[in-house]
């Protein structure tokens, strides 16, 4: 792998080489979180080469201008977008007068490395100065104990000769985002200054569109050994502490750096200072060491009910890890305002907002392996947007509710008519998630209460935006971008009329089956329920009978079909290679579309048609958006092609570690972290939660001696080890549990053995 | 009309109201130019209420940025516009200390005039201070007969009381453009100074794209009686002269401003102010009186080949002189770099570069209202850029030539990628021009020198552009918009795939019909030209048989198709009502698309097939391009529907005058000028040039007791007068002319009659 710049070991990525044209991707892959806060892999000292310096705060957005381009009516009237936030973790590091920089500096013994069980990132280096020899080592990590923290350790110890040392750890608001178009900053400084700690308060600049301004204050302290204190640096935008003295050769200096950081999200802005110094009060009373400890407890904590492990190939296990421990760096539920953003912490791309991906692709994961808490949160975010939800349906002329493709307050804030008015299928993935976590759970508590009001409103919003077509009779959904968005503007997406003819059944469904006093208070009345039956069972589903497949959309079959291995290597992937125009003509799909519907209904489809889709399709799928092939090696799996899942697994697992995209120096692709989880877990493992219950239809990938994992299961921990042949299943918390295992219904209580079929 | 803002009569708009509230709408209209330079109707002295002050000079452009939004591969890098240049007109005016400002001072009297024979733009007001009372005259024109000058006079009379007069005619650079997102300005100073004549010289700023920077130099001169020379103005991006004197009841004083523009397009910087004093110089050799008759003579000159004359409707007569004129004073083939923007020089939208709209509306006008010349240097236009038509395809990873949307330099420069990779059908509209050209001058020189060579690389792009759908076994063209703006990406668009099977049959045939040495220059062998042909005939081209209709694109008949009739009144236009998503999925049509088509290829059809068009696409067409009814008209006026045809009419022929779009405040819309006279000459006359000649089949629309054109055709000049039941032809220069009227062969040699048939 040429793009693979971390050494493979199991539960941590870590190099020995710096590779100065790759800063970008390395910032990118050693990132860190604890979803209050999280920043890119940034060296403390600052770094003069290609780097993309990026510390962000959850919940902290900025409405940025959008009148740009040719405007269209219903157009939003701002992008929301993520604002790189004051650089917490500054240590301006000078030897001898000079700056400490790993760009131009001469060093040797240099070694990073981020723990993927607790985030702890390590960085030491020797740095070669003209009369000495100086070793570095840094600790840092977010703390998740207490998530205002950001814990720092550097120990500076001279190994040859003498030398002059000075430390300022400090507070940089001077700071930008990658995509400012003016080099605009979104900070003003509202206070800063030394007392009673060093502390930096900056608030966004104001804006037109009536939206909150934040305020966010970091404040830090700095308990240092061997160098003594030697001033304040207290300018515009900046607040620390210079530190400076002589290290002989063996003498240590050790910094300890705490910061805190609150926002007005959670503590009004006239109680900042004092909160940033309470709890930087309350830090001083323990030890780097006992924060850590404390820390990776809670990690312990999460890894006891998320864990996978695949036994007989590393490549494969610090690929899942990686993939679960930037996931729960970026959300782990503890605040319902908030969402996954397609790049959590880690980056700018995509305005680091909400999308749809949380619903579709990461709802059954964290329904496996978190508390439902975490789920509810999820979608308790969208109940609480559903006012703005109805807003941006209005905005279209439309009724009900539109959920947005991107967003910060539930306001969409995307400005593509492709995009913000024809990827509607979104819409049908916020209702599926609350399907999905009713049959997981079996809760139906969110779905009868909070739950049924935004069924009820996206459902109005379908009957409103399908038309009957006199000439076909049948209802019809013109004008939509489906999941695979190198297309756009087609008419009768199979996967997006699917989507939304379930939804319109289900909730009248659900509606039939409401305690008569709640179907009142949500007011649906017989003849609006019996129109949406009448809109769903009408649906047109465009199937090619001759074919044998649901077909992606009216004109599809007469494009220029032919299998992506037709398409000579160096012209992909596509998207970095063709026009725009030349990609929407052709067959090719990026991301799994009508696969991706079967695969939501799988239980409505023969094997043998999931099979007649799949070779029809994915020899189309280029699969170029990170989303798409973990569903295709679900589908894979499930027809059998046990091969064809291993290699669609392949795509997914080490998508960021290798950089297989090639825009990993971006941010990471957080929202598909949960693809190679899905294709071991419903894939590999087969595992499905009907309303029939769980079930399991496991097989060993070739070149894995073994493969486990933990899922948590209505109340249940269950552990499932897949071997070559046989899969072991330990109930670890619960009750006794009923589930089927290769078509044999059992039931765990303890340890079971099954073996897989012949 | 609520909209009409000027009094009507047949050759000037002028009122004796300012309006303040509409100030934009009054300068649009106002606007004048040269060809050379224009400007909007603002006043000299100034004005601070609401209001678009804008010079624009032609061919002088900045580009602009585009990275702005969601960057797909094939966008071109910049985006092109016109940019506010140097206020030409400025004559600051004080009255005893206190600035003239018709916005906030007491004034009565007042008059605004636009001669729409020579555009002559008079204006006339009393301004009443605390003790006097004092009119001002002014007279404006952008020459004609020398295009470098501005010339302005300005008389200035006390009528009650004495005053302290104080004028300043001066040029000021300090100018933004209508757009700017962040205020910013495109230009920055080069030279200024008083010496020798009042001057200020500003250069376009940098920019990354390697695109020329412009020079432009305006040099004045100010010719006063009755006021004393008191000083000069020379400040950063300022340059005058000031005057000031007492003016006592009954004194007159008369200012001459005559101000010269060169640019670096035409004369080299280092040169710039000698020319504009040399200019200045010759000009101070004639009076003002002299410079308007040799203007106004020329201006005859135009109207004696072009005039339309309508009897008895003062504002039809009006609505159709006012257009000719813009379009005159925008573009007379004087310059073959120059092309005709939308807004010529009246305002900054679409960024007033070359739209297709100039092959597909103005080229007929042009070839009948003035020497073929004109039209040759449109085309000369095209076949200059060919090599960045060229670029543009391969930007799309296509060959051949695509012609851009909009440009400045023949390198597409509009990023909507429904537009600019699927508006393609601009691509034919440039190869039916050449065609049109051809027949009507009978000349095949252009068609066998440099068009067949523009011929041949849109017929490479083409065949590249098509696909073959194994499926339907013919040749289709996906991905496109039509004329039809309100639906974006369809496919097999009737109109624009009949456009591109002609372009390829015409093309096959004139290279067969080529000498043997042109054909091997041209370079296309057998076996290419034989692959068009194949195209060509293979083409799908969507026909419904049982409603007997070309079908505007393969799903159309899909839609809830419903007449525009039931659309709400409050809810037009659409394109200020409705989403853009709904107005997508609507069946409502904003300009002609099948009718576009079948009006350029009317003798392949019959009058029932064009009948049963045009009932089936008129009663969906809102006609919210100013491009629409005027087709439509055409087409109505062909099979015979003359009401409808004169309700069209009347939709396009005072679009400015009466502000039908509510957008004329932006400026006028210049391309869509030809719409009336198409309507009268080839609608009400029944004009048709096809290769057996001159045609006509007039019938005189009711209300009007005549009206009377004059085109030139193939070295005649020919007027024709319709009445209520006959038609005069009169051969007022040139060998007499065979042409069908009514169907009857006549030869025209002096004077002829031909009555309606009954």
């Amino acid at each position: 792998m040429s793009e693979r710049v971390f050494d493979v070991e199991p539960y941590a990525i870590s190099t020995t080489r710096l590779d100065d044209g790759r800063m970008r991707l390395i910032e990118s892959m050693t990132s860190a979180g604890n979803a209050h806060m999280g920043m890119r892999g940034n060296f403390e000292e600052g770094y003069s080469g290609d780097s993309h310096r990026g510390t962000y705060i959850a919940g902290v957005w900025f409405p940025d201008k959008t009148r740009v381009g040719w405007w269209k009516n219903g157009y939003p009237e701002y992008f929301g977008k993520v604002i790189n936030a004051t650089n917490l973790i500054a240590i301006d590091l000078e030897l001898d007068g000079e700056p400490v920089d790993l760009f131009t500096g001469r060093h040797e013994d240099f070694a990073l490395r981020l723990d993927l069980r607790n985030g702890l990132l390590t960085r030491s280096f020797t740095y070669i100065t003209g009369t000495a020899k100086v070793r570095f080592e840094f600790e840092r990590f977010l703390s998740i104990a207490t998530p205002e923290l950001c814990l720092q350790r550097l120990r500076i110890r001279a190994l040859e000769g003498s030398v002059r040392v000075r430390a300022t750890p400090r507070l940089d608001g001077d700071v930008h985002n990658l995509d400012a178009n003016y080099g605009e900053q979104f900070w003003s400084e509202v206070a800063r200054g030394p007392a009673p700690v060093p502390h930096l308060s900056l608030r966004t600049i104001p804006n037109p569109f009536g939206t909150p301004q934040f305020t966010v204050t970091a404040g830090m302290r700095a308990d240092v050994t061997g160098l003594d204190p030697s001033g304040v640096v207290d300018a515009p935008l900046q607040a620390g502490l210079v530190f400076s003295g002589e290290l002989a050769a063996g003498e240590t200096s050790e910094i300890l750096k705490t910061t805190a950081v609150v926002t007005t999200r959670d503590v009004e802005e006239a109680a900042h200072v004092d909160t940033v110094s309470r709890l930087l009060e309350a830090a001083a009373g323990t030890t780097f060491d006992e924060q850590l400890a404390a820390h990776t407890a809670l990690w312990e904590e999460r890894w006891a009910r998320s864990q996978v492990v695949i036994e007989g190939d590393d490549e494969a296990q610090q690929g899942i890890q990686f993939n679960l421990f930037q996931l729960f760096s970026t959300y782990y539920g503890e605040d319902d305002r908030l969402n996954i953003g397609p790049k959590g912490f880690t980056g700018e791309k995509y305005g680091g907002a909400t999308y749809w991906d949380t619903e579709a692709y990461l709802v059954p994961l964290y329904l496996s392996v978190a508390s439902p808490d975490v789920t509810r949160a999820l979608l308790a975010y969208r109940h609480a947007q559903l006012p703005q939800a109805q807003h941006n349906a209005r905005q279209q002329g439309l009724a009900g509710a539109l959920y947005p493709m991107v967003t910060f307050n539930g306001i969409e804030c995307h400005n593509e008519w492709e995009i913000t008015f024809e990827e509607i299928h979104r819409n049908g993935a916020i209702a599926h998630a609350i399907a999905e976590y009713t049959r997981y759970t079996g809760d139906r508590s969110y779905l009868e209460g909070p739950g049924i009001e935004v069924l009820v409103e996206i459902s109005r919003f379908w009957a409103d935006r399908v038309h009957y077509s006199k000439r076909a009779q049948t209802y019809m959904i013109h004008g939509v971008t489906g999941p695979n968005e190198y297309e756009n503007n087609v008419n009768n997406n199979w996967y997006t009329n699917s989507l939304a003819a379930w939804v319109l059944r289900y909730t009248a469904d659900v509606l039939e089956a409401l305690p008569r006093e709640r179907l009142v208070a949500v007011g649906v009345e017989a003849p609006e329920r019996d129109a949406w039956r009448a809109i769903s069972g009408g649906m047109y589903l465009p199937h090619d009978d001759a074919l044998g497949v649901n077909v992606q959309h009216d004109t599809f079959l007469d494009k220029d079909l032919r299998p992506v291995d037709t398409i000579p290597a160096d012209q992909r992937p596509l998207n970095q290679h063709w026009s725009w125009d030349r990609i929407l003509r052709s067959c090719f799909i990026k991301q799994a579309d009508v696969l991706q519907g079967m695969y939501l209904f799988e239980s409505d489809f023969t094997v043998d048609e999931l099979r007649r889709n799949f070779e029809f399709y994915e020899p189309m799928t280029v699969h170029e958006s990170s989303l798409s092939a973990s569903i295709h090696a679900v589908v894979a799996a499930a027809i059998g092609e046990r091969e064809k899942a291993i290699e669609l697994y392949r795509r997914t697992a080490r998508l960021d570690l290798d950089n297989y995209n090639n825009d990993t120096e971006d941010g990471l692709h957080i929202t598909s972290m949960s693809g190679a989880w899905l294709a071991i877990v419903q894939g590999f493992a087969g595992m499905r939660a009907t309303d029939a219950g769980l079930s399991f239809r496991p097989f060993l990938p070739a070149g894995w001696s073994a493969f486990s994992f933990t899922v948590g299961y209505r109340g249940r921990v269950l552990e499932v080890r897949v071997e070559t042949d046989r899969v072991l299943l330990a109930l670890r918390d619960g009750a006794p549990l009923e589930l089927v295992v290769h078509d044999r219904t059992v039931t765990v209580d303890g340890e079971l053995v099954v073996a897989h079929p012949v």
